[in-house]
This record gives C-alpha cells, structure tokens and sequence, in this order.
C-alpha cells in the first residue's frame, strides 16, 4: 500500500523533479536485492564498541565502509584517528575507533549536507534471547523485515546514504548537493573523541557545510514517518552527605548519631513529589510558555496511551492522553531519582549506618532553562533543605555532568525539504516529534559547525535498538532511502540555507 | 595500680573466701607466663570461619581446646557436629564447626553454670594495617598489652575459664559450681547451627543449668569494668515499590511515568526524622517507660561524649551529655536506613529508571515492644504512606528477619555475685551496661534453657575487635580471671539460683 501510495504521490511533484525521482526511486526499487546484501555483509561485522575485545571489528567495519566509499566514487576517503581511549579501560593502549571521512561533490554552486551515522552497534548474543543469530542477517519474507544486530541501529540507515549515492550515479541523476559523511564507530559508548574531531575540522573538512542530517532515531510510533526537531537536555547531580569517620554499626549507633542516610533521604525526598512536580524553586518558571502554535504541533500525533503502556510494561504512566504524554516527554523537565552510591545494595539484610552516600538524580532540561541558573537553582535547593534539618552532617550537592536540549524550528529549508520528501514517499505529512532523551552529539554540530541539524529517522519506534531481535522493516529501508534522495532535491532548490 | 587495689579489696572479703582467693589470686598471678603461651598457641591458629577455606583450621583449634580441656580434667568432652553448612556456599559439602560441650564436676549439691564463648575468629591479614603478623601473638611490654586476632574476640576470654579452673585445681581449692562449657565456632558467621543444638541438648548435656554466662562483649570506655545486662533487638524490613515491567531510560520516561524510586523515597522518608525520632504511629507507645530507678543506672556511668565521638570518628550525635546517648543506644528504639537494593549504586551517572526497588531499613527493639504488633504497626504506615501518593505502582512491607530485645535483672543472684567479684578484683563498683546491638544467642540461651544469663565482658572497648590491631591487656586478662573465679565462689554462695 505504502508503494502505491508513494507512486501516487510523485505525480503531484513539481514538473522538473518529477522525472528525477522516477528515475532514481526506480532504481532504488532494482537495487533492493543488492542493498540488503550490503547491508548483510556490514551487520556480519561484530562491531561492538563496548566490548574491548571486539575493537578489531569495529576497525574491520570502519574498513569496509571506506572501501564502500570508494567503490562508488567517494572522494578525499579519510580515517581519522582519535587517539586511545581514556579509562576505565583494561588495554591501557586500546585505540579508539577511526572516524569515516569522505566526499562526494565539491561544486561551490550547491549546498553542502553534512550526513552522520555510526557502525559500531550494541552487543548482542543468541542466547539473550534472539530468534536467530544476531550477527547475520535473517530476511524474514512473511513479515517483509531484516533482523539483524546493527539492522536499523545503526547501520542501515547509514548505508541508506550510500545507497542512495549509487542509485543517483546508476539511474544517471546528478546529486544535487555536496555531501560530506561522517560515520563514528563509538556511538554507542559515548561518542568519544568524536566533540574534538568536530571542533578540529570545523574549519578544514567541514567547512562550508550547511546543514547537518543526523539518521540515528526512530518513528515515535509503528506507523507514520516523523521528522524530529527537539531533544532534552540532561543535567545530572549528585548530593554527597557524610558524617561518621567509617560506616558504622547501627545497633551502637542507631539513635545516636544523625544517620547522613536520613538526612539524604530528606534532601531527595524534597526535589519531586509523586505526581512528577518539581518541587526546586525557580526551575518551573524557566520553562517557555507554551504557545497556541506549539500547543496545536500535538494535536494530531499519532501515538496513543496503549503505545506508552506498552513501552513501560506497565499502566503507571500520570498522565490519560496522548497530548499530555508527549508534552511531558518532550516539552516540560522532569527530574529522576535513580540510586544512591555508598549505602547498601545487595540482597538480604545488613545492619549498616552508611557514613558517606552519595545520592544520584538528574533534570531532562529544556527551552528556556538556563543550565548554570539550573545548577545554582539545585544545588541552592539542596543547600536549604539540608539547612532545615539542622544536621551535623556535611552535605554537598555537585553536577556531574550537563548535556543541553536542543530544538530546532520545524519550518526551516532544511525540515520542509524533508517534509516535502515524506510526503513524496509516504502520501502523509510527517509528524513533528522531539525526543524526551538527549543526543549531545547533535548539540555539538549545531554549535560547532554554526548551523542547522535535522533528525531524519529510517526505523520504526518497535525496531528494538538496543533489545534483542533488533530489525528494520524492508519498506522502511527502501522508502527511507527514497526519502532521502527526495530530500536532497527539495532541499537544494529551497532558496533558503 | 589495680593490683594493689584488688590486693586492699580482698581484706574486706567475707573470711571463709578470703583465704581461697589469697591461693587462686596467687596462682593465677603464678602461672600468667603459661597463660599467655597458651593463648598465643591458640591465635596461631587461623579460625576464620567467614573463610570457606580456613574451615580445617577452625577444626583444627576445636581439637586444639578438646586437647587443653582433657589435660585440665575436664569430663564427657564432646565434639557436636552440626552438619552441612547451608548455602550461600562454594563448597556444597562444608562442614560447620563443632561445638565443644564439657563438664568440670558434676556435684547434685553444687550449682551448675553454663560458660559460653567462640573459637572462631574475624578475617585478618597483615596488609589490612597490623604493625605485627595477626595470627602470632604478640606481647607489648611497654603498654602491657597482647595483639593478635582473637586475643579479646573471643579466644582470650574463652581461655580464662580453661585458666580458672586450672588455678583452683593447682591451688588446691575446689571449684564451688558445677561447669558446663559451650564453646562454638560459628560466631562470626551467624551462629549457624548453635540455636538447634542449644534445642536439643536442653535436657541432655544442659540439664540443670542455673545460669549462663558469655564473655563475648566488652567494657563499655577502657577504665572502669563494667556487667552487661541488655541488648536491643532488630526487627529489619524492605519495602518493595514496582512499576515498570523493566528499568527505563529517564530521557523517554521522566515526567510521564510513576516512578518506583520516588514513591520509595517518600515512603521511607515518612519513618523517621532527621533527629532521630521514630515517626511510626504507636511505635514510641510500646516503650516501657522511664523509672527512677532505671534513671538511676545511668547516672555515675563512665562514659563521655569524647567517647563516642572517638567511636564515630565525628561529632555528629544528637546528645551533648552521656546519659542521654547511652539511654539511646540501650533503651530507647531506633530507626536506621540502611540502603536501596535495585536502584543504581555504582560510582558516576547512569540515567535509569529503577523499575523495581526494595528499601532496606530496620528497627532496633527495647522493652516492651511486641515484635509481631511493631511488624503490623510498620506494615500499616507503609501502606497508609504509599497510599497518600496516589500512585499506580505497588508497594509492600516485609520483615526480613527479627530478633528479640533481652534485658535482664542486674539485681539477680548472678549479676549481684559478679559486682561482688568485680569489687574484689577491681576495688570498683562495676558500671550496669546494655549494648544496643544484639547477641541473638543471648536470648536463645535464656528461652530455650529457662534460666538467666548475664554478660561479663574481660576486654575493654578499645580492643578493636572485627578491627585491625586487635588487642587484649594483660591486666584485663589477668583480672578477667580472677573475676570469674571470684564470681563461681560468690555465685555459688549466694542462697538463690
């Protein structure tokens, strides 16, 4: 249905490009067969960043890729070392892996898109539960899906480029802008090394680019394409309470000494109530107001509470429309408590006065809130809450790390271009989503680079990235190419940058 | 100093006692050399039985006290086996120690007195930050002190009793109780197994026993000997929160879901305040209250505030004088929280939704509080305190484990024979201390043989004991014998049981 759909919709395209699309979607519809080969030969690769172990494989992938590159044509075909990798790490020399450079076109009349991805995946074993191995690509014909570690997170969607690459060259369609890519191999633990490249050849490789597409997310729902123009950001904290010299036993101690466990308890117990509020002064305030025009940007999401339920394996969500859930994933903060270091934590029973706890939560930040207000605002709460107990104890609140939100305006050139696109393919508007997650990565090319980035996803929101059985469905990896191949047109006739 | 004070005190003793201690006193004095090698080929021995390993050596120091009690003359010595001890263990075979049961006499006319103590010993390794080999005993002549592991727990005070009566048998006078010994070598390790066999044996080897007396504690300062006739009980819980059907990723589910770690916290926040007082409804209620009498004892305690600070290693009580810290460490209940087990625990920043989190807290007990009716009593304002929440999550209270408070008279025939000794010996009163944490044997002693028990520590509360540098004082040691000594003749004495 969604191909007829997708043939329907060309012919309302605007009288140059239509021919342009008929040829290269053609040939992105004959090269299928070749396209999941690829990708079937790239997903054997386990390139599991987070197992030192399999270092060498993730090299091995980086490899592959440049000879993929190269094959098709891509220019100034580049591995940049990011040096070793800073500990924790049991090879004090291991390596990180390189970073995938290349080009294709360089004429300074058209614009230049910056594309990222990443080839290392998450690790995966048959016996976590998966149906067949996940280092090999099962094409399940019945269900019309690909199954296969790395399927659509995140090597698929990154092949989608060159795919689409060589569809352009084969159907005789010129690639109506520069392309530069940029495949990080450490995605998936941390991005390591990757902020600095970026900073180092902001003004060398990366000079001139003009907008960033970033294919490393996922529909909200099973059903309709979405195009993601926000993320929250994260700021977390920890609050450190200690008292006593050394743990100390709780039959001599207990109701003798202020207990620093209490006093954290009453710290923590003060930044949120149970509905979700947040109760630190001044941080509400800094959110922005929402207006009427953003208010109506949820009306018409497809997600209901069901997906949610779903999602969390449970019924526990606050809030019964779909509306207020995702205003509360994406637009608002939210503030989680997610353990203590330093107390016990085992199973069973210890009869123990922990003397220094370290107390772990952190705030999903948006616009407009301030990141360094937001530390003062916290660590000020926290300063005041352990006041009013009139502990001896010594409390201390620190941030441990801040990534901030990011949101972009869904009307820019490059967001109506893929719009556009999507409807080219899919015969429906896209739906405008932001995550309730983070992506610092994405920040960093904004910033860096001075210039747009847009989220364009290829999976479904039940791909399982990250879970077993991970896969993407064929349709998905054929019209996401197609997606991206319209996109690249309609956005390098956009008058605007 | 001492020694002259005890030689002054026994001029005032009754004559028919007089010249028995003059001989016991002196031979005690006579063969302290010999008590002192004994002691150190006991140390040598390494009976860690927290140590699967080490289990031939805890046998082997079992064998070791069969060999001295037989050489002593002491009758119907047994090794009672315990069987396999229960998992967790690597070894699915291990043995338990055995426990050592003799008699010393057996005379219808005389009173019999059960000595318990342990052969058992905490870990201890050099690196830990011994200045000299733990498990070599070694005599400080300067600070007339012996450092090993297990010089003051318990194999030092175990010991004395072997040297007792090894004293009146060279002095030529006759012990004046009937002596059963109950030595374990479990201790460190839970006492597994010594609750049954003190069951079975209640009218076989321990028939007709009058008192029970366990040297296993210690004075409560280092100046002054002290009788302990109390410890609190602990009755722990967890309170179980769950939600999600798995951990969650707080950027997708912060601010939409019920989280179970927030509910936690203020359920677990809800028990007791910052200063230590127990917010339980009834809970206080059940506490026997405060006579004048009992205020009493705690008036002329040697004890200080320096004390406990030292203890603590802080300044973080919630006294400023002794009577109060001590009436709240014996008498008074107390509330601890001890951890959060499935929560994040570890160092640096994990952006986690605990899905399901169990909080462990526990309850130190006093007279005259009902364990089954604080079990509901905590139970009910759990559940009264999730409820308020309106939470969607589920939450449950559960005892783990309790074990009841036990409080003795320190008037009794036993105690009233041990302050005549510890004034003979000492030239002091003894100060009447409780402990607040718990020896459950204690209470197993007292209801399974239906007789009374009392605590007469030997070392001083600076001995480090389960610490590094574990030590005895030689005076203590010394002294230690001639209270007991002078204890059976008092309590032997004394008209009632």
């Amino acid at each position: 249905m969604l191909s007829r759909l997708a043939k329907r919709s060309i012919m309302s395209v605007s009288g140059s490009l239509k021919p342009k699309f008929d040829k290269v979607f053609g040939k992105v519809d004959e090269l299928k067969p070749q396209f999941i080969e690829t990708l079937g030969k790239a997903v054997a690769i386990p390139a599991v960043s987070g197992d030192e172990s399999l270092r060498p494989m993730v090299v091995k992938k980086a490899h592959f890729l440049v000879e993929e590159l190269q094959r098709l044509g891509f220019s100034d075909v580049q591995l940049k070392q990011l040096g070793t990798q800073p500990p924790p790490v049991e090879d004090q020399k291991l390596q990180l892996p390189p970073v995938v450079l290349s080009r294709y076109g360089n004429d300074p009349n058209k614009k230049t898109l910056l594309v990222y991805g990443h080839y290392d995946v998450q690790p995966a074993q048959l016996s976590d539960g998966w149906e067949t191995e996940p280092f090999k690509l099962y094409v399940d014909e019945d269900k019309q899906l690909m199954r296969a570690r790395g399927s659509t997170d995140d090597t698929g969607p990154l092949l989608c480029w060159l795919n689409v690459v060589q569809a352009h060259k084969e159907s005789g369609v010129e690639l109506p802008v520069n392309l530069i890519t940029c495949f990080e191999g450490m995605e998936e633990s941390g991005s390591i090394g990757l902020e600095g490249l970026i900073a180092e050849e902001t003004d060398k490789y990366f000079k001139g680019v003009d907008a960033v597409c970033i294919s490393d997310n996922y529909w909200l729902g099973t059903r309709k394409p979405v195009l993601t123009y926000g993320l929250r950001g994260c700021n977390y904290y920890q609050t450190t309470v200690e008292g006593p010299g050394a743990d100390l036993h709780s039959g001599i101690f207990g109701g003798v000494i202020a207990e620093p466990m209490v006093d954290l308890f009453q710290v923590m117990n003060s930044l949120v109530d149970a509905k979700g509020k947040i109760l630190i002064d001044g941080v509400n305030e800094m959110v922005a107001p929402l207006t009427e025009k953003e208010s109506k940007l949820y009306d018409n999401i497809d997600f209901d509470v069901d997906d949610l339920n779903s999602a969390s394996g449970s019924k526990t969500s606050f809030y019964d429309n779909p509306k207020d859930i995702l205003m509360h994933r994406w637009r608002y903060p939210s503030l989680s408590l997610h353990g203590i270091e330093g107390a016990f934590s085992g199973q069973g029973a210890k009869t123990v006065i922990p003397a220094k706890v370290h107390g772990k939560f952190s705030i999903r930040t948006v616009p407009d809130m301030d990141s360094d207000k937001l530390n003062k605002l916290v660590s000020d709460h926290c300063d005041k809450a352990f006041k009013k107990l009139g502990s001896p104890n010594k409390c201390k609140t620190e941030l441990i790390h801040d990534g901030n939100y990011w949101v972009s305006d869904p009307h820019n050139a490059s967001f109506t271009a893929a719009a556009k696109a999507t409807k080219v393919v899919y015969g429906v508007d896209p739906d405008f989503t932001r995550e309730g997650g983070s992506i610092p990565i994405t920040v960093s090319f904004q910033e860096l680079l001075k210039t747009t980035v847009m989220l364009l996803p290829v999976g479904r929101g039940d791909d399982g990235a990250h879970s077993i059985n991970e896969k993407l469905d064929i349709s998905n990896f054929i019209n996401g190419m197609k997606t991206m191949a319209a996109y690249l047109h309609f956005y390098a006739e956009s008058p605007e940058k």
